[in-house]
């Protein structure tokens, strides 16, 4: 399948680095919180073997955040999210699942807690600031929320702690897993936090105020010169490979956290407040029928993934494949499927039914990184 | 600017017609409520003469539902807009702003009355369902929210009307503007309106079940051969020439409806119930400090607007064009733009800071078509 063409539009919005994203060459886009998001640079298998060997930034602008901001900014993201966030303390991240009042995703983002009174959630594809919005509007609380100027630019691979040292200071090498801390860039204090859409370690540097969105894209590229930096963006075999779930692709709102392999960041006992959480409690309890899988499927590579491909056992459809592509490290079609708990089980042979044929496959006991 | 490719994935939903845009040759898309939207076929001018003159059929499944169903239907509709629907009877739809607590528009769609406990909203690009549903949520309304499996399909152009009858039957031509019927194609009544992002005329068709989307599809295509009909799509020269909004585009969630000259949308005296009731009132009272205007743009033809452009006059910033393009048959380039009351007199000699240069411009008192 050739790729089709994207028309531009305002609605499709820029952001503060995509003239440094087409300076550098982008090849192709999608559209993510209504917002243009790299996907190619040279080809999705080079740019896979640059990330794991050096380092990349990434314009990932499009986790927009959601701000929470007032007294009730605490309660509310307690009622958003099925995980006890009691025991978090400011400077911490937490990936969040965010569910309905059925218990269905509506985003999985992270939330980041900058002060008491005051949160992100770093949203993936769905606008989840409407949902906020509603639920303060109908119980009154009494919390300010809206989408600031905020743009999170990745630093990601193996040289990615060096970089973002050269640029902020050595400071940022202290900084643990999900944790953040303020470094200064040209007068301004940033939240650099370690985390991102890749198993290659790194941070994401959460941009506060456009204006200074290139200024700081071209610190990083000069100061990695001779680590090989070069601009990137999430990669589909990279993510697959890590089992690194992408809403709207491998859940929807039809699914629970806990058919999304999300169950361990669901306290729902003492989740107090969270709405959603009377389905969850029966969830819990019970154990969903279906849940994510990672997934091997057999010979050349896949062709691109942008449907469901069903899943067969025994001549039932047992399940869907939502995310496929061929790896260079592992030599295999590496897949993310949700698949029923009658054929779930590591090991268990299936069929895919892509659109180039039927294939063999088979459910695998974890994912690849 | 050539227009750069979009990476297809699942979480941008192919629809129930993609085979068809595709067998028809569909040259590029853009994204919309996370789904393909055609928008070139041949070209955008041979596409814009094509509609203007003889019938096209429109994959608009992108314009997704929200259904609302159960006794509080009716009393959540209002909550959702200050336009006054208590004389709105079933078979009728309505432009309808939504607006948030601050009178900001959230979405601009077209309500479909089914019956008193029973409403679609067919929305333009935000997940108006999630505020809806967060709506719901926090009033405890007695109310089922959700998307259902419907996917519009237009028929447009001033052929559309012979089209349609000779598919739906001859009852379709006495279906009024912004009115619906009950048609039955392959043993299921459809809803089909006469309504459609175009000037031209035509109807959109509720295809519940997208089983039989292709099968509507082939039919319009043999039911048309001799009227010219074509795959088709909104048409970015028409829909400016014609004053149609664009969410997203021409406005956004800081705009009351008011400053989007939605105002006659608004009866905000009598739309007892609707959230953000009391900002509109102050608006309605004072009146916008800027509006859409309708603006010609000097010189040969201008590049794609994929972001606002400053409007400058006396070498201050007094608004900005959000959609613009060359248009054929006025010979000239037509836009919109938000307008400073300072400067939205009709005639009013304005600068437009486009990318290829300072052009001259000047407000209009109505638009083109």
């Amino acid at each position: 399948m050739t790729a089709p063409l994207l028309s531009p539009s305002r609605r499709l919005r820029r952001t503060p680095f995509s003239d440094g994203v087409e300076a550098a060459g982008v090849r192709a886009y999608t559209v993510y919180n209504h917002m243009l998001l790299p996907t190619v640079f040279r080809s999705i298998e080079e740019d896979y073997q640059h990330l794991k060997e050096a380092v990349q930034v990434w314009d990932v602008a499009c986790e927009r955040q959601v701000e929470l901001r007032g007294p009730d900014a605490g309660r509310l993201m307690q009622m958003l999210t099925p995980r006890d966030l009691r025991g978090m303390l400011p400077g911490r991240c937490a990936y969040v699942p965010i569910v309905d009042e059925t218990g269905g995703m509506l985003n999985d983002p992270v939330a980041v807690k900058l002060a008491e009174d005051r949160w992100w959630i770093s949203i993936a594809d769905s606008d989840l600031l409407y949902w906020v919005k509603g639920i303060v509007n109908g119980w009154r609380l009494d919390v300010l929320v809206d989408e600031p100027d905020v743009s999170p630019l990745a630093v990601q691979g193996p040289r990615a702690e060096d970089l973002v040292a050269r640029v902020f200071g050595e400071g940022v090498r202290a900084v643990r897993f999900f944790r953040f801390g303020r470094f200064e860039f040209e007068g301004r204090e940033l939240v650099v936090a370690r985390s991102g859409y890749s198993k290659q370690g790194g941070f994401e540097i959460y941009v506060e105020g456009a204006d200074i969105g290139m200024p700081l894209w071209h610190a990083l590229m000069e100061a990695g010169a001779d680590l090989d930096v070069r601009a990137g963006c999430p990669n589909l075999i990279e993510r697959i490979e890590g089992g690194m779930l992408s809403y709207g692709n491998d859940m929807t709102d039809d699914n629970t956290p806990h058919e999304c392999w999300l169950g361990r960041f669901c306290d729902t006992q003492s989740a107090i407040g969270c709405i959603g959480r009377d389905a969850l409690l029966r969830v819990a309890k019970e154990g969903p029928v279906q849940q994510i899988r990672a997934i091997e499927i057999d010979g050349s590579a896949v062709p691109t993934c942008d449907r469901w491909w069903p899943i067969r056992a025994g001549g039932q459809t047992v399940g869907r494949v939502s995310s496929a592509a061929w790896s260079p490290d592992h030599g295999t079609n590496v897949a993310i499927g949700m698949v029923r708990m009658t054929h779930w089980g590591p090991g268990t042979e299936l069929e895919i039914a892509a659109p180039d044929g039927v294939r063999a496959a088979a459910v695998r006991a974890a994912f690849w990184a």
